[in-house]
């Protein structure tokens, strides 16, 4: 694995820097799942991680390497949701300032509860300001340290934790081949897990799952070059919908990555109310892309086993509603 | 704790038993929760057990201290909900026939995941059946071992590894003093936890919760004499009205048990409101009631923290929405 941005060294230091301070998240199965998917389905609940969302990870990875005095200037970061949350968290737990920038038509609770972490929120409009510009400005003259949310050699070490703890979690179960679905925006989950997947269960194929219509990351893998999705908007899974895959997040998922999956909202919202029905968790929808695939999407999976990550689960009442309608 | 109905060898016989079978659930947190109720809350989530409650730990515990030709005829349960789905998926995985006896106005949801788990259910009319009877005969016809859901000092042990759990992960948080409030129908859980803390994290008390106006334990144990609700039906919070404590639990309780405590149907639907907007868990009504207790009984509360179960999640989609349209 050479040639990455990033090596199975950075990758364990940031599982030393994450230990107790992330949660362990268990690997959860339900008799009705394997049903629906014709195998056994193995489910890896990060909705239950710090902050409702594994980018709590990627933060605490990156802001736990901060030198000291870097730190207590502060961290920045762009998001609209599940990254901002992790930042802020992971900042205010480091007793570091955390300023996010996020476009004023985030969701209002994603808003509301990345400012009650303890950060700084400032909104900016998508149609007439450039976040790039506000952010720039506010981080020189702070001294304030850019947190990326996935094309980052140290995020994508702490989302790789994950990978880490499905390599022992399937071993102790005995599960030594399977495919492992992950919901995926920017890469910076699955280029992570495929890593540590790679070195340390090498039966166990990473895939990244991504809403049908926004599949960027999937017509990258299969057309060898990165390319972009037409458009942003349009799609309930907000949280695994970027541009393009990530500078650094690419090479990665393409050395070590199978195909990319892509699946419906309505299979997306299928799968939140399975998980509510049958695993008792609160997936997002775009954290239940994953899920998706491994119940309805049989036709491109193989082999008896299939574990599939739930990103998060930051969703408001009316869309999880939806979700329960569908039952 | 001599003269109860089982000792700490009963419990840890059974921790043996059910280890690697049933889940060790973690014990949850959020900041969010912290702030509404004025002190550190610490969640022990039991809906992401197998089956989704606490009841698949005493069926387990019961089933598997069965002889191996008297399981081999099958087992027997009366139970209109997580009691039955629990003994059926014990039954199921020790390959052991069971029987479950439901009301016939029990909820679909739970009907239906009781035959799929693999028992055979048997429904019986409330207003001109008598279950007893039907149950018996089934029994004597067939050799099967009823599973009581409470009063059976084999269930209560199984369901006193969830007191056990909590002892070790207390201890690693560094909690030797909290209140720790347990959903209470008949006493099966709460007696098991009682004696399992009162052994091994004595700094920790519990606390028996109910529905208010179906408060029997709470009223038989301010009486110091086992005390009848007035009525079973009227609240939403099913898993947890019984006409009475058990015979064996309600010494337990008496002797260990702080004070009981009583929440509103409002209260509960606000739990399992904050249980999805902050813990992505999902919480059926009376699995809710601790945690109730929790954030808006502090009225009753003292000490800095307190550790709520959640004793189940096998709601409805309607009841569900109706909790989040609290929010």
């Amino acid at each position: 694995m050479t040639g990455f941005a990033l090596d199975m060294s950075d990758i364990d230091a940031a599982a030393a820097r994450l230990a107790g301070h992330v949660r362990r998240t268990p690997l959860l199965s339900s008799p009705f799942l394997d049903q629906i998917a014709g195998r056994r389905v193995l489910v890896k609940p990060e909705c239950l991680q710090h902050t409702g969302s594994f980018k709590a990870r990627g933060a605490w990875s990156a802001i736990s390497a901060l030198p000291a005095d870097v730190r207590t200037r502060g961290v920045i970061a762009f998001s609209s949701g599940n990254h901002a949350q992790g930042v802020a968290w992971a900042a205010a737990a480091h007793g570091a300032p955390s300023v996010i920038i996020m476009p004023s038509d985030a969701p209002a609770l994603k808003i509301a509860n990345t400012r009650a972490l303890g950060a700084e929120v400032v909104l900016y409009d998508r149609e007439t300001e450039d976040r790039d510009v506000i952010g720039d400005t506010l981080a020189s003259e702070r001294g304030l340290s850019l947190i990326k949310p996935f094309d980052n050699p140290v995020v994508i070490a702490g989302q790789a934790s994950v990978g880490l703890e499905i390599a022992e979690q399937a071993a102790d179960l005995g599960v030594d081949s399977a495919e492992v679905l992950v919901c995926c925006g920017g890469g910076g989950l699955t280029s992570g897990v495929a890593m540590a997947l790679a070195d340390r269960a090498p039966g166990l194929t990473t895939h990244p799952v991504e809403p049908a219509g926004f599949d960027d990351v999937a017509r990258s893998l299969s057309t060898g070059a990165i390319q972009r999705n037409a458009r942003l908007s349009g799609s309930i899974c907000d949280a695994v919908v970027t541009p393009q895959p990530g500078e650094l997040t690419f090479p990665i998922m393409a050395a070590l990555c199978g195909p990319g999956i892509t699946v419906s909202d309505d299979q997306a919202l299928a799968a939140m109310a399975q998980a509510f029905l049958r695993l008792k968790l609160v997936a997002e929808p775009g954290g239940a892309v994953a899920l998706a695939a491994a119940l309805y999407r049989g036709d491109v999976l193989a082999g008896d086993t299939v574990i599939a990550v739930i990103s998060g689960g930051n969703v408001d009442p009316a869309m999880f509603s939806r979700a329960l309608a569908t039952l």
